[in-house]
């Protein structure tokens, strides 16, 4: 059911885990949540299910982003049926785990591109001519961008994923050069540790989830309904205080930036590399 | 007047500005907030009955930080007098406008790092011992660190401030790697962008503060309380979710890393930079 | 005029600037050069020209980079018809210039990332096995990718450029972490300042040229020439100390973290941003 | 011996490793050396001898930098009894290995940044405006800086080491926005990997260092005379193009920005971190 005094709040990538939860957080403080994603009708059935049975607002749609006009046309019938979009998460990641250059054929590269960079220009192209009008009077217009650690560097088989993301966080910046001064604030999350994503990482490692889960040890994963805390703390910051770039990981994770704390890497002399006196 | 039953938040840098305005915050939401400041006895008082008029507990204390056992003993007389400290922000800074390296004598360049870098060790070797202790039982333990953008990039004429806050912002990142797994939570924020700070900002610029702040436009200097919120928001991230840093400036202003939108900057072919076709 | 008992260095992107002064320098070091552009015949004709008049050899060949399969080709052809190409200096740009959002179409966005970071990514997919079969035995490989400060940082007006960049610089990352070891050197050159590139700055500012050069002063452009001599460098040092990234500019540019020295910046208040004591 | 009609080039840090090589290559290449270290007279004698065996020019001296007045009167009597300074190179750190906060006491932390940051302000402060008069008729002003992968980002244990290299980092940006534009160029070159550095790595290793050097393998560990041609190199860039911010590691080392490709790191679940379609 749609509300159309409230403001919409759209998520494109859907799933049980950081854009459930946050189209969760966003409708628990009076937005419509609309959640696309490319599939499992029954799942985003169930999310906006889950927000109704709360009293809030909620609609989902099915939608293959990497197809012409499939962005375009989602904020074009999300403005005219629902309501303006104050608020869009993009949260399509182009993570394949990691794969040799011999096993990332170029499609794979291009499609890695396709959903991870060229979605976000897309969405923006679309949506940001309308927000910065209804910025001139003051209005909310805010793009959150869910991004992981291979926008900030790229590890061994992840030339695909790291590729996309790089050249994204960049977009995030041209795109906050271009249009903070113009009232949309754009953030750029960094989330740099495993996520409690029902649809990715749980289902990715099946058995392996309960010993990954002891493994890390408690609140040693992302609970994406924390994250989405974050991201609406940083939705309704006022302008004159914007967070552009955070980072989010669990207290028990290394950074992305430390080296793995494992004590074969101080036997390997990095610790020594430094110049003598 | 203090409340032994309440967390403590200590401030060290209580000015009018930041420091004044997250003690403001922490103690609405139920802290007795700490405020540390080298002078002004009587603004130190006007804070604490700030907060004490809307129902808040709050003291404060004279403190010169870069002199030996000053911090040290600020930390114990806290903790015995008043009650565990709970989140800590260093709100000490090292700007001394632009210098030239002439004009940068030697003690000037050692002041700045004792209040800016070794501060932010001295708090940490004082407190985070205690600290560890507490989150052994699940009990917050925060440092939150004011930042400037000269952490992340040394301007012409910054000598001792860039060093100073460089030196910060690593040891920022050595505290975080070795007391993240044993909850304490250090956050680093950039302030990249002017801050409306009675005691510095507001007070330095004079007379010329009306000009700069029409010039500055709506909402184009931050707001010291708004910025209280993302600080409150950070200290009180559950454990599987913190950012350890998270950059601030307003919708206005230019990113530190972007160019200063100047059109005589297009001019120097600096666009052209790029490899050619 | 080819010479199969000397070593082939690559060149896609040879114009009289970066490529061809790079293939100039390459040659007299005792490789083969192969430069490859899109266009212009006769300037290709002319670099081949000059550096066989001193000893060297070189051939040329037009090559649209866009193009499936061009860059797979080129490879094949030289290897096949020339010798081993054990160094390859992609030098493909994808600068347009500063263009607003709504003045980057979506074709536009999509050529910068086939040109800038599909292209490496296809040139690294066709030579790095070659390359790999032949470090076994010792033999140099190495991959030059001319960068520019968009890779770093996304400036207003930049959506297409930065973001192409910014993937690349990833990619390379990607790699170097994967082909280090199997030993090809991947450097990433960030080229921060303009260069005195006849088919590209100087072309484009016509005119203004001799305006431009007067105001960048004495050495205040880059000579190709000498940029050459670090791509040299790079492409030289031993396996046991190899540099990954290397910025270069001027003497007189501001470095791209650095402000413009504009004395305005000052009286915005950036430098008094920092928290107070 | 001197030789006051050779430029001189000034190695502060002269053990055996980087110091002593660079001091090596800079006197092939037609330079006197001045070589300082805080001890052992007898290893100074030596690499004297070498470098005069081979028909260099070099002197040598003891100095403990973390002196009031050391450097200053080092870079006076330079100066005054053997010639102009062309090109210095400050080349002590400050690693002491991995140490817990409560093991750093306050001396240790204000020890390594009196070694590794103050001391290369004092240098500046003392040198530069002689360089800068000279810069004024075009000659040689470099001053080249071994840094660590410390100056980048702050291991857990690195607190002394990372804060004092981070404020040096960002000393050398201060250092290059204020100084290149008068002719002098800084240049900072993260060391990031193990070097074979008789006095510091070598020995400390002792009877494991064959161990190390099994394992790190054919060209694993860093040669300094190799360094040494990329000081060099940098020393001589014309004032067209000058780099200034270097990497190094060899081939098989991690990068810092990676992560230890050690196949548990997949499975703690970081690869799949990223966001879900």
């Amino acid at each position: 059911m749609t509300d159309s005094r409230k403001p919409v709040f759209l998520v494109i990538g859907a799933g049980a885990g950081i854009g459930g939860n946050a189209a969760k957080r966003f409708a628990a403080g009076g937005y419509h949540a609309v959640m696309a994603r490319r599939s499992d009708e029954a799942g985003l059935a169930r999310l906006v299910g889950e927000i109704e049975a709360v009293g809030g607002s909620a609609s989902g749609t099915l939608l293959n982003a990497a197809e012409d006009g499939a962005i375009e046309d989602l904020v074009e019938r999300t403005e005219r049926d629902i309501g303006p979009i104050h608020c869009a998460l993009y949260n399509l990641g182009a993570q394949i785990g990691n794969r040799s250059l011999d096993q990332t054929p170029h499609r794979i590269f291009e499609l890695g591109w396709r959903l991870a960079t060229f979605g976000v220009f897309r969405l923006a192209h679309a949506l940001f001519p309308l927000m910065v009008e209804r910025a001139k009077t003051g209005a909310h217009g805010t793009l959150l961008v869910t991004s992981a650690t291979a926008a900030m560097r790229g590890n061994a088989g992840q030339h695909s994923h790291a590729a996309a993301m790089g050249g994204r966080r960049m977009l995030c910046q041209t795109l906050n050069a271009e249009f903070a001064p113009q009232g949309i604030h754009v953030a750029h999350v960094v989330v740099d540790g495993p996520v409690r994503s029902p649809d990715t990482l749980v289902r990715l490692l099946g058995d392996k989830w309960d010993m990954f889960e002891a493994a890390k040890g408690k609140e040693g994963i992302i609970d994406p309904a924390v994250l989405a805390e974050t991201y609406w703390h940083l939705a309704h910051q006022p302008r004159n205080c914007w967070s552009h770039e955070v980072d989010v990981r669990p207290w028990t994770d290394v950074a992305w930036w430390n080296d793995n704390p494992d004590p074969r890497i101080d036997s390997k002399g990095k610790g020594f590399a430094g110049p003598s006196a």
